[in-house]
């Protein structure tokens, strides 16, 4: 991160215009309610756009309408909130990466490190690994035999990256993430369960990120896949042989059963939870802890639980519930009469 | 893994009849869609029996019945599901630990390491452990003091075990898994929280596997009880002194609180939740996203939850459920009347 | 931990008055049902006080009510409970760490550490981090650069604080839990998600404990907030910006999206869901598995979801909430005629 950058020079960087002073030294990014003089600030979203006339920022990005009543300096395009996205990393405060192999990682003698590669310390790289240009692999991380990480990888702190694991250009994988665990395979016989070896791999497509804690688990038999630039938050079990089409994003705490097939374009908010075997259109919304037991072939906006409130009415209702096929019955009974 | 089995050495190790060319070599194993020339398929779910006729497979495991119309290579014996999962760790490409203890592990000169354990690189081993026979420890994993694994037990990569802990032979734990983590035990006092240590353990019967980054935590007073032939899944939460019984199978995302004590030979599905203190009969079986509140003496499966529907929908019907109770009375006067 | 506690020393640190022998040799704490002779136990739900007759314990915590039919040692004062938290870690199995950093440990040149600190076997610390004194960090954690520890916290095995996260003094961090991960923020733009780096931190107060496994992802911009005194046990999300209030209790799998803000004292149960954006009283109770889709103004306790009953009762009560808005309206229609 520089000392500062001006406001023409992020101007370049995302095609804005600048309005007021392009010299003006920016040396951060911040809220409008918490901007300081030094910073940046945007304003993307409406309901924000009471703290414009008094943000304290040095400049704020800004759509041409929302310009129009606003004399400070500002960056002005069409898309504030991309702008925003793409200057954001120019303030982040992450050091990075040190080029070449720390002294305490442990490199197997098989694997093929490109030099460019920044290996931190305690990684370990078992036999076969392969580590192309740029990669970035964080302290404690620990990258399976016969894996291999594409151009840009970057591995944070303490991943598991299992064998036969693939992953493409610039995927980025954060803390506590596992990928290709054993799927949960199991065979019942004799009154007790018979494990199933999980041959299959993981192929993670290429702008992929992947959050904290995550699971993805190999295939039984093939592929589990993540397709080029998905999202997938903290805490999400990807079960074996599970296919997430391009550009879906999910959120934390979703669970996705063995099997399913996730298409391209949707978006799946926290905990949701997916049965095995389904396939679920493109451009599906699934909706927060909503539980999905059946395919989805139309795209749409999907949902089920009850809503929240106060547990002494909840508990009521939740009785009525239980004799609800009974109340159906019994209103039936009354239209007859 | 060998570069191949004969069709008769495979028969032999799971005890089938051939039906063709004995001789036939084998390098993989797929599904009956997938699987080439030289790979063994099988047939276990008779949703896939389509796919028998025109199978590339160079074999494929059949029960009696289902190699009636099959005139290809063929195993054939009365369980082709069981067959497949004791075949299948003959073709798993996971290469397996090396004998000894890597110069860059650190094991505590009070640790006792059988001779033919298999510690790999950054594996730290505190005092008072005891590893026997044939254990395997992955990269990055942590074992912590005064706990005992079993003969045969594999500890996968960065795998937390905890001090004090016990693990059965042949037990397998997965990645990030932590095993005898504090419990959650606060008392309340003076408008605060004043923590409970908990100095309980954590007792792991044989062959039970236990999947990527769950968490088993150990008892306040007393153990938390995993029975033989468990199977746990990925992101599992087991709370303090809550008890697992034999051969027991839960999903992924599961939570079950303190105290809770699961029977034998239960079926539970991804994500259902357990409140604490409870007692759920052996043989049970728990739907996915079930909220267990109370306890279960009668075998059988149970349920909770709605189903999903478009949001637009469901929006309405969740209005209906928060008058359900009102609803109910209504019927109930117009029955009077 | 010493080999025995007399009775008298043990009244002593919990300010409670003695019963019979002050001399009584105690060298451990167990259950009612399970204590042995030189165990103490104590009795504070009087579910439990059937057990107190037939108790083989040494002594027994007791409130002077309970005391008063019991002819046995014991301490007497008013909160049995509180006293058990207070005399639990003397008896805590767990050895501690060593003064000093391990010799496998690698710290960078630049970080600060207390030479009162213990750094295990394996631990990463990275450019810029301060350590203050009585500090413990277990085998395999990595503290990111710029991170600052308050005196006396204890980062449990295999932890990750990620760079520039802060945490007040004596706050507890369980194994695997991951403290400034990134947030998942993503501008959609030309049919893909563009990465919204995450320059934000995360502040954590003093006396805080966070369970394994737990995510608590950095802000967007400006702090991730864990105020002091908050409990949160194993497998949690906390998405950027969220702020949790003081002595707050957070059951295992709960998720909390981005923005929203938790009240002090609130006491959440397990796998409870929050949507993003809300803000949640000072006080408020919320039920396992709740989803909370809109703040709360008014302390009380709230809850969503259905009760569990059959699976073949259940099927037939869902198929009914699926047509819950056309009942109510044939019911409305009852009425009228």
């Amino acid at each position: 991160m520089d000392d500062f950058y001006t406001l023409s020079e992020l101007a370049e960087k995302c095609g804005a215009r600048v309005q007021g002073n392009g010299d003006k030294q920016i040396t951060g990014l911040n809220t409008l309610q918490n901007a300081q003089q030094h910073e940046l600030s945007f304003l993307a979203n409406p309901a924000y756009a009471k703290y414009l006339q008094t943000t304290q920022a040095g400049a704020v990005i800004l759509s041409p309408d929302a310009a129009l009543g606003f004399s400070g300096n500002a960056l002005i395009l069409d898309n504030p909130y991309l702008a925003y996205a793409r200057l954001s990393s120019l303030f982040d405060p992450d050091i990075g990466g040190s080029e070449g192999i720390h002294p305490s990682a442990v490199v197997n003698d098989s694997a093929i490190v490109d030099p460019s590669a920044a290996i931190a310390a305690n990684v370990v790289i078992e036999a076969g690994v392969q580590i192309a240009a740029g990669v970035r692999i964080d302290a404690g991380t620990v990258v399976g035999h016969d894996s291999i990480l594409g151009a840009g990888v970057h591995l944070h702190r303490n991943v598991t990256v299992c064998h036969g694991v693939t992953i493409g250009d610039r995927t980025i994988i954060h803390t506590g993430a596992v990928i290709g665990g054993d799927g949960f395979g199991n065979a019942h016989a004799d009154g007790r369960w018979h494990k199933i070896a999980q041959i299959g791999g993981v192929v993670i497509g290429c702008d992929v990120e992947i959050g904290n804690n995550t699971c993805i688990d190999r295939g039984a038999l093939g592929n589990t896949e993540i397709h080029n630039g998905v999202r997938l938050d903290n805490l999400i079990q990807i079960a074996h042989n599970v296919i997430i089409g391009e550009n879906t994003a999910i959120a934390a705490g979703v669970g996705i059963s063995g099997s399913t097939k996730i298409g391209k374009n949707c978006t799946i908010a926290g905990a949701a939870g997916f049965a095995g075997h389904l396939t679920i259109a493109d451009g599906t919304f699934i909706s927060g802890m909503a539980m999905i037991t059946r395919s989805i072939t139309k795209p749409g906006s999907y949902s089920s639980g009850t809503g929240f409130m106060e547990s002494r009415e909840w508990r009521k209702n939740v009785v009525r519930f239980r004799q609800l096929d009974d109340l159906a019955r019994r209103v039936k009974q009354l239209e007859k009469q």
